[in-house]
């Protein structure tokens, strides 16, 4: 169905749609290519919500040599009037004689839409190719689409033997420098990074992107100028953070998830977000992450302590997990990395699946997934 | 000083010495190649103590060709009379022109001696080639001559999150099969498998090597009639271990090390070892390993509990961490992985170096040595 050519021109739409990941929040990462055989006349992705889409920026750079030709898009051209026209439309408008994408629109009111309107007229349609890469290029947007929730990483840090700090609570630095990089360029690509008021009690932290910090591959593709910082939602059910906390005064967006707002007077991007209780006084961690895929948040970067991680895990919740790991040896005395309390049976351990294992400098980086089915 | 065919040359000869690594102990592994130039005249290795050594393979393959050959070896040939005559003089009166020595012997008795008597019958020697290659070979066996204590290696196995069992104790099968099988060369590979007394009476364990667990690979290269079973060491300062226990009749000798020996009727091949106690009561891990050093045991692998892992570990005694991680979470109220009482500073926390990460079916294995240099 696909020819050797349709995947090499696809490679390089996906190529192309990668460099939006930083910026594109809360829209999808999307990429275009439009040829005629091996000539390529136009191509382009998306950068930033507000500005064109890929196809349009490929459509503009092919002109008139758009006609005839075959656009390879990332993702169903859509079929709606938004800041934009609809890009299905603009590619008839254009005289295009065939579209390939990677896959429909994950949005079930709307996926087909787009594919339909280039059917109807009379240009050759064919959908899957690369899919699966161009599912993991919108992971968030992908999840928030279909189920109304948003892509939840979860991040670790820990001792080799899973201690996140020692008894008496001194932790600093268990992971290099080279990890805490690599931490960044994970905030960096998230819609909001999500933590405690017991973590922003403990450390007073910045939970924001620091450009100086994502290294140079990334720098190189993500000017300072664009720099977009993820919103900072805080779990703070007895409204303990105050004014004064640094993150309150950094640039961003600020969301304090509690159970009812006070009254003090906060800077203009800090917000207050009710969320309802569950019986024991804490916050229904559901109930706010649809409050935040609602609020076009597609992808929340976890930072937080063993409590949070246990509450979202015991929830459902997480997706993925970032465990880095540190190579040193804290002991049992020392701080444990997730609260489950009161597991009795090994049948009722949560079991992940590793999908990448690699090493951040002197430290491990394991990526997991929540497994579904049992393993041997 | 080494041409690229020497570099071959003794490569293959590290490659001959591994065939002997499930059974040369308590001798090192040791290969041979004799050649002139590109054409190899004879090729040996030490397969299992008590059989000829490499060089006398080589030699005896080689006949009349191997004067003026190059003999290859992976370390430095012996000068005393053992169960065999001395194979620096075995080379000597074959006429070999020129040996070229991957490392000098590791005893700094003897050291050297080879070299000498091989020079002082004008051949060329040459030394150093593929050292660390070679150096690898025989960890345990080297670190025995020189220090008069063996190698340890301490297996490890937990969740990703650091846990061996639950609260209540529950753990079956935290690892999957293949790292099960993994667990059984490391075992075929040590001169002496170590545990305790409370994994004995836990768990009744055969600590043992199971052939047809070893898998296929190294089923092809260690044929099961030549099974050797390594020394099962049982820390038992109080006397806890009974006749009825299953290693103790299983076949390969059982080391029972304890403050005082008791006068029960034991097996043929189980052995009181009586060794010092600390002020604790506790017997004294160093003592313990330099006596298994003197019985000629290279290289320890060390399969017990937190407590003993953290015992060995604050004494200094361990080399090399192999560590099994499953991808399950077991939470912090679970049972930790090392018992290392009392940090509070973390500058005081053992510092490794991640010298090896990969995947052993679902699990990560993860192998890492101490770390001597600090980490920024």
């Amino acid at each position: 169905m696909f020819s050797s050519l349709d995947h090499a021109m696809m490679q390089r739409a996906i190529t192309l749609a990668k460099n939006g990941q930083f910026t594109t929040a809360p829209n999808p990462n999307v990429g275009c290519v439009i040829a005629h055989g091996e000539e390529i006349v136009g191509e382009g992705y998306h950068y930033q919500a507000g500005q064109p889409h890929a196809e349009v920026f490929a459509l503009r750079a092919a002109g008139e040599r758009a006609r005839g030709a075959t656009a390879y898009v990332t993702l169903e051209p859509c079929s709606h009037y938004g800041r934009t026209p609809p890009c299905a439309e603009a590619l008839v408008k254009a005289g295009v004689g065939r579209v390939v994408c990677a896959m429909v629109d994950p949005n079930p009111k709307v996926a087909g839409r787009g594919v339909t309107i280039l059917q109807q007229a009379g240009i050759e349609v064919q959908v899957g190719l690369l899919e699966a890469d161009a599912l993991a290029l919108n992971k968030g947007f992908i999840q928030r689409m279909k189920t109304g929730r948003p892509f939840v990483q979860l991040k670790l840090a820990a001792s080799l033997d899973g201690r996140t700090a020692l008894a008496n609570g001194k932790s600093q630095w268990i992971t290099s420098a080279p990890a805490r990089a690599d931490v960044q360029c994970f905030r960096a690509k998230a819609g909001a990074i999500l933590s405690t008021s017991a973590t922003v009690l403990a450390d007073d932290p910045s939970l924001n992107v620091r450009w100086a910090d994502l290294g140079e591959t990334v720098q190189q593709h993500y000017p300072e100028a664009n720099l977009r910082q993820p919103v900072r939602v805080i779990i703070d059910s007895q409204n303990r953070v105050t004014p004064a906390h640094r993150l309150v005064s950094l640039p961003g967006k600020t969301l304090l998830a509690r159970a009812n707002a006070d009254t003090q007077t906060w800077p203009e991007d800090v917000q207050q977000l009710e969320v309802a209780t569950e019986a024991t006084g804490q916050l229904d961690l559901v109930a706010l992450m649809e409050t935040l895929a609602a609020q076009d948040i597609n992808h929340v970067w976890v930072e937080a302590g063993a409590g949070l991680a246990g509450g979202l895990l015991k929830a459902g919740l997480v997706d993925e997990l970032i465990v880095y790991q540190a190579p040193k040896l804290m002991g049992s005395d020392s701080r444990g990395l997730i609260d489950l309390n009161g597991l009795t049976e090994m049948a009722e351990v949560p079991a992940l699946a590793i999908t990448d294992v690699r090493m951040v400098g002197p430290d491990i980086r394991i990526t997991a997934r929540i497994n579904t089915t049992e393993q041997k």
